[in-house]
């Protein structure tokens, strides 16, 4: 299997399943010298981390993270940084109901094809706690980052939309509900509907709006490894994201080129931000924002009618302690992946000039 | 500058600007012993080539690409495979009106800003121009793929919009308008509102669907090179590209996980295809398709105000030949993004198993 | 840092110094269902084992391989396997004696240097303790590539020197002996020369042979990943490897081409081998050979002058446990790593032909 | 064909056969602001030129290279630089004696094996004809480089070796000579040598030395892509090449490490200098040099007998105009390779620190 790294000079491999010994990964590239805050990064970790409100799945996961190298004496060394997240919560369970046949939606089916046979105890490699790993890194991307600002909410929860523009929101209020949304009442609301639908044994889909500030003039490199491709490409390998959009996205395809042009202040910046602060696939130095689409999580605990390995149709319900709505605890994977996004270009960007 | 190399192992490396003597590039890891029918490929260009139609720029470039090496007989040899495309409309102009002036949303001024100065001539490698070679490859990589399909076509100009299923088009209807939208009547009316647009000096956004059918089940590289993710990046490499999203895409999240399965049927395909395609990352047969916003192109031939690279405030006026729509010959380079990312993966899956 | 990363598709990264909490590695793409022996891996890690002879270093690590992922129900499930070798040895010492004065022939001067700062514990991320997670790899690249058969063993320690060719040599006594010599009587005269170096206080240099056999014919990708190429950096990126050469090597030079060119067999082999089973940089389908050369380690027991961080000669003393020679412990490091070649190239050989 | 690509930041990847249209290179990463004399790089291709004196092929080549991107009023811009070299030489002519029979020691059986059929018309990709790309990239490398210089000579022909330590030697009188040797009587005798070899229609070996001046601490990325590692791979890949040593290197072997060491010097530079420049995969800011192993060229004036692909014994012969000794025109190859290395080191090093 390849696809286990991502970035090119700060670079992130992980390894590891939902139901193994533990997940981890390596993370090449940082500088030498950084002082490194261990405790923020275990936040960000906390704020990804199951069981942690009423919403989200109730499994009991500490997910502590062990560094194994690459600190020494507080600070990174410039060498590989090593860290593994130990499952403490391996037991042998019966895995009867999923081991034979194939979950709709889910990755089964696809990787039992790709593979010759898979380990089923579920997701595997599939699941999404392998995203534990790129908060880790994630969150080292960050504090390399400096005055680099990662922000991230949720947006939309079913057909309830926040469409208040993200200048106009308070940041400081998404961490002070479990839906992580910056306005109270619509947050109030989209916890209310997430409740409900987990009461029906349901699922339901979401979006997370990025926004990325302060960030520095010139990163990106085009042609192929366009700053908003790399982002939209981070965006959508996480589980269960079915689309990106930036600035203007969608919506910027109904404009003229007279109405969507962003023009120039004298200091470089621009009077308006369609362009969501990529221009060519590079930085401009305006903010850069956008939009995440995720999809109803498969898994939901009523019966359906599904097929075995051999073909036969066969009856079966969802169990277990699934999220109802993801995007609340996916809010801490959109910032890491986009951290790291940027980690990588402000390395790459080192080499632009004699 | 990095980033001029798409994919792994069925790898494209392009060079050239938009005003220099060739643009081209180098595809490597095309197998051995495949016949290539050159005329094909040829046919695919001049898909893309300016001057088609009455709604495209009315350029003159014949776009004919030279090969130079990897091909014997008539079929690939394994090696790499050298071309060039060599700019006939090279001449000596005037461009005092963009040398120091950076034209909003344009890639000028991050150019500028990134490596010191820039190629003023035109866009330099931020022109589309570059995606003539992309296309070169892609039809190369859709000959190595043999029996999968890939087809795109104009979904919507500004707020025309063609809502009709893919399913109950007729795409063979796609090259007989200008426009390339398989249903007639949405063409005629994307074709005026077009015309009505590049009369005014103006341009205007819209969307490529594209579809890919008969996809080998086990395509994409869990956890970072998701198909979907490879294949979003592709897409927002495009020129102009603002947002992507596949199978039930931003609609998917208001749905509930028990709509938004899709059922199996007992042969592994399923009933609906919600997830376009892929599951887990991984193709399952089902026919790709997405959706990708393109915003209007830049250069209006209007006059308008912005800074020149002292930062005072100049007027200047967009002149030349440009496309008032850029979807219309972007539909061939979508295909050829989406025929490289599968080629790719067609590669990379070889290693799957013992 | 770059460089953690060994191979394309069979592909190693690795993180840890001498004297963290663990050292360890991530193996991607090995293709799933592969039965692994991990007494076979732990086998190779028990032959690079400090405290194994009398004449190597007497540090105690039981270098313990932990599995975290990638194996399932004893077969490789084509995720990444994930693998951990924890310090039992670590502690808190006295390290002033190497803090702050660099160490002549080592790498503290040049890490300082380099990142400004660096783990002064023992030698770091330049310490060989890092080729325990290469062996671990090596060991499963061995067992995925089946058939062929990876021999190393030494040929040479001082000047003594074992001249005999390979093929009449027999294998079977190079683990007999401590040194890994197939010559019984060579291997006395080594050991008891290695014996005589260590009671000096000293260290000697010495030479490996490697010897792969029943190589598939057209493994290695011109022109810069040729085979030989590709061996010679995995060797040389071994800690004190100072030349590679195969086949007829230095030694070829002298011969004319009537005299070094291999004539074949009807059946395509050759009737000599001075090519080393590498034309072109692909193989043959001949035994490859090859030799490397290994300096003296540069921890010596003795008293010599040096310079402390702030260029102030200093006099200081090499102390703790070291090998007097770093050739017989370096035996299964050069199978691994010509077998994480072979297994790179046999993926890639994947995608020659249609 | 994977194995076109060398390095990772400062990037060039090449195409083109012996007997094609063209052969070129895409070289990614030079940063933008660099003034480049182009004649020196034409000047650097002239040294590697077929016809340039009586000891080389005497093959009329002009090798003129045509730039096509990257470079604007003189300097490089930031993109990359696309460029090639016609074969002015292409003619059609009769191959009916190697199209079916397999030379001996060539890479023409392996081809045919590898990829079930080959371009028959010379050596076709794995011609040394290739290597002119690498001389036009490693041109550019060295003026990126600035200070470092870059020196390579021939030190063996055959069993004539100059044996005076590299400082001895008066640099200025290598390129006063055919051979390419930094002593005039010696030279003298090995010109002498290849002539008569020549007169036989024989080819004989050689080596080449190199020596890498005033370079910067740093410089190498552990623990895989030590800069010797990196090194030795870049020599490995040039054509017909054997071995490849560096500082003490095979000789090394027989030294303690009492003596192998060497000392600091109070200003970070080494007393001695065995080390060859680089101390745990970094250089130290000393010399770099080392040793590049050439075998006798395959291709022989003589009747021989050989295999056609059937299996047949057939009767042939060498014809054309070949190079008798192939390290003369190797020098600028190995310098090209040389400055590569260290242009994407250098690159890569400006990621060391915050």
């Amino acid at each position: 299997m390849a696809g286990n790294t991502f970035g090119t000079l700060f670079k992130l491999t992980t390894f590891g399943e939902s139901h193994g010994k533990a997940i981890g990964g390596i993370l090449e590239g940082c500088p030498a010298g950084l002082p490194l805050d261990l405790e923020a990064v275990q936040r960000d970790l906390d704020r990804r981390r199951p069981g942690q409100s009423a919403i989200v799945t109730q499994r009991k996961e500490p997910d502590t993270v062990a560094f194994y190298s690459g600190i020494f004496e507080g600070k990174t060394t410039g060498t590989p940084i090593g860290f593994a997240i130990h499952n403490t919560n391996q037991k042998s369970k019966d895995y009867s109901h999923i081991k034979d046949s194939y979950r709709p939606s889910h990755a089964d089916y696809v990787y039992d094809q790709k593979y010759g046979f898979r380990d089923y105890r579920g997701g595997g490699r599939s699941s999404a706690r392998e995203t534990a790993s790129r908060v880790v890194a994630g969150a080292i991307a960050k504090q390399f980052l400096g005055e680099v600002k990662f922000t991230a909410f949720v947006s939309q929860v079913g057909a309830l939309k926040l469409d208040t523009p993200y200048q106009e929101l308070d940041f400081s209020t998404i961490e002070t509900n479990p839906v992580r949304c910056p306005d109270p009442k619509t947050a109030k609301a989209m916890e209310d509907y997430i409740k409900k639908i987990k009461k029906e044994g349901d699922t339901i889909g979401g979006v997370i709006t990025g926004v990325i500030q302060n960030v520095p003039v010139g990163l990106g490199e085009p042609v192929f490894d366009k700053l908003h491709a790399a982002l939209g490409k981070a965006m959508l390998s996480i589980n269960a994201v079915k689309g990106f959009e930036y600035g203007s996205g969608f919506s910027g395809v109904q404009l003229k080129g007279s109405e969507h042009n962003d023009p120039f202040n004298t200091d470089g910046t621009t009077k308006t931000n369609n362009s969501g602060g990529v221009q060519g696939g590079i930085s401009n130095g305006m903010d850069i924002y956008f939009n995440v689409a995720f999809k109803p999580v498969a898994t939901v605990l009523q019966g359906y009618e599904t097929i075995d390995k051999e073909g036969n149709v066969v009856q079966t319900k969802g169990k277990g302690r699934h999220d109802p709505c993801v995007v609340p605890r996916a809010v801490p994977i959109v910032e890491a992946m986009a951290a790291l996004v940027l980690a990588d270009f402000a390395l790459l960007a080192r080499g632009n000039k004699m």
